[in-house]
């Protein structure tokens, strides 16, 4: 499969940390490779995130960027897909092949804000997506993206080395550890 | 169509104000109709939900309650159908035919934790639903799961009386005042 980066731009420390390390998770669950973060540099982030991946395994990787400009700049020149989440963009289900069909030739990069998203983003990316064009969550925007396109597989994905793992229930937790 | 309530259990007023605004505004992007919490009372919470509502439109509601058992027991006394959103629970795919049967039916009540939610929570749904079983974020999930409930229809709800709404772009922001 090519491969899934996702830029959060403009993290804050005092006010971000949840809605990013949400961000991250939801990023690595549903099969993105990477996350980069712009804005505040922030090492209890990254560690937070570093310590889920210990725990539940696979090979997400996360890190600062002092430029989102140098983050997309370079991922265009390396040929990648460039995707803008925003309440802004054409509706996804609009453009959803369209995103398919260059996803199958490049990797993707997938930008999401941030309070204040600079309007060079707008014109950098290759398309501005919407997932509604009501205001609600960067992080739910994430998500419903991300299943779209890669469809039922995100229940399928793998994570090697998790120290713990969750048996599916109905009615309680199953927890079991490696 | 069925109402959907989203019970949003054990907020806590410093530390998931950002967090539980972004399960509130994804329950009314897409097609909730009214979020309870639970936990901390935060009165600036609402508020900034009833904004919102006010200027986008529609006529979601939110309020909060001091007891989720009463909430929940109050939903099944009326023959709501039941779903608790947690990682342990069935994986979505698995189990989303029944639960469309069901909302046919009966109206909805979908509650999502939490920091901690109590063991209780698992044994009272009518079905404990995973959006992957891996640790992302509530938001996330609620998102991922109203979409797969609700379809492509997510992105053509109606919200009447709004003051401001986007016109779709593939390369700007674009914003009409009503």
């Amino acid at each position: 499969m090519r491969s899934i980066t996702v830029l959060r731009i403009g993290h804050r420390i005092d006010r971000d940390q949840r809605i990013s390390t949400h961000v991250a998770l939801t990023a690595r669950a549903f099969g993105a490779n990477l996350v980069i973060f712009t804005g505040d540099e922030d090492s209890k982030l990254l560690n937070s995130i570093n310590k889920v991946v210990e725990k539940w395994g696979g090979v997400f990787k996360s890190y600062y960027s002092h430029s989102w400009r140098e983050v997309i700049n370079s991922a265009k020149s390396r040929g990648d897909y460039v995707v803008h989440l925003t309440m802004y963009g054409i509706n996804l289900p609009d453009v959803l092949e369209e995103i398919k069909e260059n996803f199958k030739q490049k990797d993707l990069l997938l930008v999401i804000g941030g309070a204040k998203v600079p309007s060079e983003v707008y014109s950098l990316a290759d398309i501005n997506v919407a997932i509604t064009n009501q205001p609600h969550s960067e992080v739910a925007a994430l998500a419903v993206f991300l299943r779209e396109l890669l469809g039922n597989s995100i229940y399928n994905l793998s994570f090697p080395n998790a120290k713990i793992f969750i048996q599916p229930s109905k009615f309680c937790k199953k927890i079991k550890r490696a």
